[in-house]
């Protein structure tokens, strides 16, 4: 039985969103998708652009930003304001009535600041509760949410958090009420087999496959986490994860994770 | 006759905004407001020191910032992003539910890019259309609005759009359903009779003193467009416009913009 709407979860990073052709090619494939979305957005390269712009060092472990007081601004201004903005008057300009959105508006989701263990990351937030009421109002009303990776404390202040980590946790969340097919837009095909042949995307990898190919050092680095997401969101609800290029989301290419038939 | 419910619509500038401790009081005074409320942001001296950082020289003319494509890249980050989202994180953290948004945001302001006169103000919106169906949905459900000077074309650009218009077209819009007190805050305690005697606020103006007052020189430079927009407001609705500090959005005090009883 599988009565709930579908839905598709986008999730694509920084390279994509911040040039404009690619933006413009992004949001036409986006929206010729057919049922409900949801647009999960990074910004990364923008944000380093313009740190550096303003003298300010963007440093990074295993991919990850450490958001000292003044990155906070920055991610805050280029992932909320920049990124966010223009993506929503660019669908706005497709007749997709969208909503940019950060954690704090609505109170969409909250985090916790990551405390101090061998890294200090600094403001950056791991998602401690993510409120759905809203996002579903929004989306049964055919309204595409656009949601920025910011988040908040509850205490007055935003925490810049994982834009992976964003689009699995509202995945999860939408799953109760929709039958969702989570997206990560890559700069590859997919999952390749070998790194170095463009062609060799694994179409499909269930969790006993994945933790074959990471021993095997088929998978590496930062895919892990990417694919460790993907798992959890299959394993709490979310129908099918697809990790593909930006320009093939319409396609049905890619390495899909799956869940093994019960 | 009134039966409309009150609502107080908010416009605070840069100066108070950029500031933690101003921002601070201001939130709190204006979690103390009791009824529907709508808050609307500046955020210019905070554009133009980014702006500055960032190596781009700021020009005003009249106080209206001439808006490069570079210039609207940083107004659409500090005040979509850095402002916007400093604001409604700090009122999610006083339990006042908030969302924060553009115009493009749920297509709710349509502006047209200001036509070439004598002054080419670059991508500066004049706002077309306020859509009040999606903010009054919101106020009746307690959220408050968080709005940002920045509006769209319907074509994919974002426009700078200045704040006090912003203010003075959505009260206008809102008050078909609501009684509608718009307040102004500014960095004196009112209109003042004397620039050089902080005490010598004006409380109360109506149109024919307006004009009397502009002709005798009392009220001149940026103070008459500001209330020009006071006046549009009241002609088209609004119940009462006040021009007072921010630090006196409780108090009773400033000047009040008033239409003659009928």
């Amino acid at each position: 039985m599988q009565t709930k709407p579908r839905l598709t979860l986008i999730k694509v990073g920084g390279k994509i969103v911040e040039e404009e052709s690619s933006l413009n090619r992004l949001l036409d494939d986006f929206s010729t998708i057919e049922g409900y979305k949801v647009l999960v957005h990074g910004g990364g390269r923008s944000a380093t652009k313009i740190a550096s712009q303003l003298g300010i060092e963007s440093r990074m472990i295993d991919g990850r930003r450490i958001t000292d007081a003044e990155t906070l601004k920055v991610v805050t201004m280029v992932y909320g304001g920049l990124v966010n903005k223009n993506i929503t008057a660019g669908l706005q300009a497709r007749s997709i009535n969208a909503l940019g959105l950060t954690g704090a508006d609505m109170d969409i989701i909250r985090s916790v600041k990551r405390s101090v263990k061998e890294v200090d990351y600094g403001f950056v937030g791991d998602v401690s509760k993510v409120d759905i009421s809203f996002l579903t109002e929004l989306i049964r009303k055919d309204v595409v949410p656009v949601v920025a990776p910011l988040t908040h404390d509850g205490k007055g202040n935003m925490l810049n958090t994982n834009a992976d980590t964003i689009a699995g946790e509202i995945a999860k969340a939408l799953s109760v009420f929709f039958d969702v097919t989570l997206i990560y837009c890559f700069e590859k095909k997919g999952v390749l087999r070998d790194s170095t042949n463009d062609d060799s995307v694994i179409p499909q990898i269930m969790r006993a496959d994945f933790e074959q190919y990471v021993t095997e050092g088929i998978i590496q680095g930062g895919m892990i986490p990417k694919l460790q997401n993907a798992f959890d969101a299959i394993e709490a609800g979310v129908s099918e994860v697809i990790i593909t290029l930006a320009s093939a989301i319409n396609s049905g290419g890619g390495t899909r994770i799956v869940q093994p038939e019960n």
